[in-house]
């Protein structure tokens, strides 16, 4: 069960997975628009004090709305790499390597679903899990953007590329040539490394090549979930024409 | 006083304001290696426990480091624009409208620091300032980029007119064009204005043109930080050819 704000229960609602609407007495126009819409599609919606959603969303910021929504879904590698195939060069996936703020890890998830991603892929051990800090941060988007939560993140590229997707790394060092140069006109798949150490060697090793971002105003100074953004909308770009 | 963080020590340090360290008995390579190079500086070194630190540093993770350097030293809209002039088309200037979220505003910074951006300009009021929370959140970058408060942002946005650049709102209603489309071949100035309420009107009047990025994964869902690293990347992709 997770805790929702008030992104996150528009998307649960929108979805038909809001289960229960908590909200303050006194509300803006949108909490009370969001109140109505819960009443109309038949969802339980409870008053409750400010001191009281406070509590429930342990220290995060509700404005006046807190959810409750059923446990995230997650998709399975067969599943998107089914997607991959069907879209074929249209095709664009994210796999994360090790990025454990939970701030990243829902702002990348916000952007991914921005760009229309078929899928964002993370491993099961050294990362965030997609827990309610995550949705929040991702502004409730995690509930729309096909995740797909894998025990080895290296056999996950393999069978992507399997699937006809091309790897990109995205890394700093020597190898790494300039992403502006990138069609990106296959099925493409971008791989983010955590701030501090990059990729790790083996996930570099399993990728088809490494793009950089040239920084004119010096290196590795760009937020991970900024990098992503901007690849993600690159390769939006490049294939708009 | 600013109390810093590890990254904004290591800028403060670069630029000779880092003024005292406070450093926790066992360290990491890059404390260390921070802690080294204070000493060669000159700048006194004090060792303190952790639980001081965190004191210190007021709930904000500081990964055993607690810095102080000199406040913070603004521009000035005639030093920015002067800037602009000498550079002519390679000029890029950050206008902030309304982003008050210390988060987000310290993200921009640091995507405007990676961009090489000629300055940020944002108003005394309506707006987050640059506190230690949107210094830690620009990774300390917010000490590199120049930082203009203004009055008036609407007067800035004049001079900077007046100055030779072109001014782009960001917005995402009727009447603006896909930024795609736009070379950004002459000095541009970039105006994000806030999540919820996007620009003010009499700012949106105050530009030249109106761009939006076309979302194909659905529309409003892009974070303001991570628009901003998107539009500025456009611009230098743009003028790279």
């Amino acid at each position: 069960m997770l805790h929702l704000g008030p992104h996150a229960c528009e998307e649960a609602l929108a979805r038909g997975e809001l289960q229960m609407l908590r909200i303050a007495p006194t509300v803006w126009a949108r909490q009370a628009k969001l109140r109505a819409a819960a009443r109309e599609a038949g969802v339980p919606v409870h008053q409750e004090p400010m001191e009281s959603l406070d509590r429930r969303a342990q220290g995060q910021r509700h404005q006046g709305v807190v959810g409750e929504g059923a446990s995230l879904k997650l998709d399975s590698m067969e599943s998107l790499c089914r997607r991959v195939k069907d879209k074929g060069p249209g095709a664009l996936v994210l796999a994360l390597d090790g990025i454990t703020d939970p701030h990243n890890f829902g702002a990348i998830l916000r952007s991914a679903a921005a760009a229309g991603a078929d899928g964002v892929v993370f491993p099961e051990r050294r990362s965030a899990q997609v827990n309610e800090a995550v949705v929040r941060a991702s502004a409730g988007t995690a509930l729309r953007v096909p995740l797909v939560r894998v025990v080895n993140l290296g056999r996950a590229l393999e069978e992507l590329k399997e699937a006809g997707a091309w790897i990109y790394g995205l890394a700093a060092g020597k190898g790494s040539t300039d992403y502006l140069n990138e069609p990106f006109d296959r099925a493409t798949v971008l791989v983010l490394g955590s701030e501090g150490e990059g990729l790790h060697q083996k996930i570099g090793e399993a990728c088809d090549g490494l793009l950089r971002i040239d920084m004119p105003g010096g290196t590795e100074s760009l937020n991970v979930s900024a990098a992503a953004a901007v690849m993600l909308f690159r390769v939006l770009a490049r294939r708009k024409g």
